[in-house]
């Protein structure tokens, strides 16, 4: 019986263990369903930078350069945050350099794990498939907002909890209680995630395409994840 | 139309603004339901502290000394963290000091809001109207396993968001998360929690009757707070 647990902040995370599991980093809202997005439409692989600066000097390398804070696309940057800029495969075949408000700290917070796999609804499934191919313990790292327990991320969390229900059935509370809330809420997710503060922020911004995008379900058969050379790639489908 | 928020560990309460709030500190599994019960049975003040030092020194100014850490009466300490000790008045008329793993680091956290309010299932009713008939936002403190989000304290937030539905109808995303789990899991408060990680703990130390006082609603009338000389008082009821 495998162990999954929640941890619903970066700021929390040096409470919990994470050499030897098998960490799903979560950033609903926008950074990880990007993610999945630039490299399911062929985006060959992205480096995650927790800062503006180092990210931008990714450019003179020949990377596309991606950065976002507060929701907007930060000045000097080709691209934000939005998944939907990747899905007419514009940028197949590039590589990206990407930086986040949440999101990227979340990504480096979780190395020194067994495996770091980027969770994101459109890649549910996939992502369900190959943990129960994997016999590790789930430590769901939740990027939240600035720090704080958000929603959406909280209820992916959920969704995974109740997918490796046979699998990891040992869930301590922060798993517990989202398994139980995605139970109740999960058929329901985008009129649900209407309420959460986040998705306010981003429809102020008009970007309703974005949020339709990341509450979708397994459009994507692609399993992402941190290679070793520290960069996210496809590692299978 | 008022906000409400929980804040689940006090290792995030930096990122929540404290001033000029209600804030509701809970410890259900033990401390706060303790301070409660002690109060409700007669003792006149609860002075809390952090470290076990300063609290076993208030025995030489005629204080009763509580003191727990993981679960257990700290060495030389007359009193646990059972709120079922205090219940058949042996120590009505006392002055208690007070420290506890979790509960006592919450409260310390939580000074500078306009009010502070020891939240407990056995006196919810009391603090619900209390707090209705204040005109201030609402922030839920929920003190955590060592620093960790955990089910019963959360829970405790849940019930007090929708018993607040009304007049604190601002939610934010702990909020919203946590009264949808309490509209679900309210009913069966005793059973569900008896899988959480907490409850377990207390399981193997034999104080089946402590886990059962604590998930009980609405057993006394009296609101308790904080007031302004740092000790915990009846304030109301």
């Amino acid at each position: 019986m495998r162990s999954i647990e929640v941890c619903f902040s970066p700021e929390l995370i040096h409470l919990h263990e994470v050499t030897g599991k098998l960490v799903v980093v979560v950033d609903i809202f926008r950074a990880t369903s990007t993610m999945v997005a630039a490299l399911a439409h062929g985006v060959t692989e992205i480096l995650p930078f927790a800062d503006l600066e180092s990210c931008r000097a990714m450019q003179a390398q020949g990377y596309l350069i991606a950065g976002e804070r507060d929701g907007l696309t930060a000045p000097g940057f080709e691209l934000g945050n939005s998944p939907v800029a990747y899905i007419d495969g514009t940028y197949a075949g590039r590589k990206l350099a990407m930086t986040t408000t949440n999101g990227t700290v979340a990504l480096e917070k979780s190395k020194g794990a067994a495996t770091v796999l980027i969770g994101a609804f459109p890649n549910l499934q996939a992502t369900v498939t190959y943990i129960q191919s994997r016999n590790l313990d789930v430590l769901i790292h939740c990027a939240g907002w600035k720090g704080r327990f958000n929603l959406e991320d909280s209820l992916y969390a959920g969704a995974l909890v109740q997918a490796l229900g046979e699998s990891h059935s040992n869930r301590e509370d922060g798993a517990l209680a989202m398994g139980s809330l995605f139970s109740l809420e999960g058929g329901n997710l985008a009129t649900y995630l209407s309420q959460a503060s986040h998705a306010k922020r981003l429809q102020n911004h008009g970007i309703e395409s974005d949020i339709d995008f990341c509450l979708t379900l397994n459009r994507y058969d692609q399993v992402v994840g941190l290679v070793g050379d520290g960069a996210l790639r496809v590692i299978e489908g």
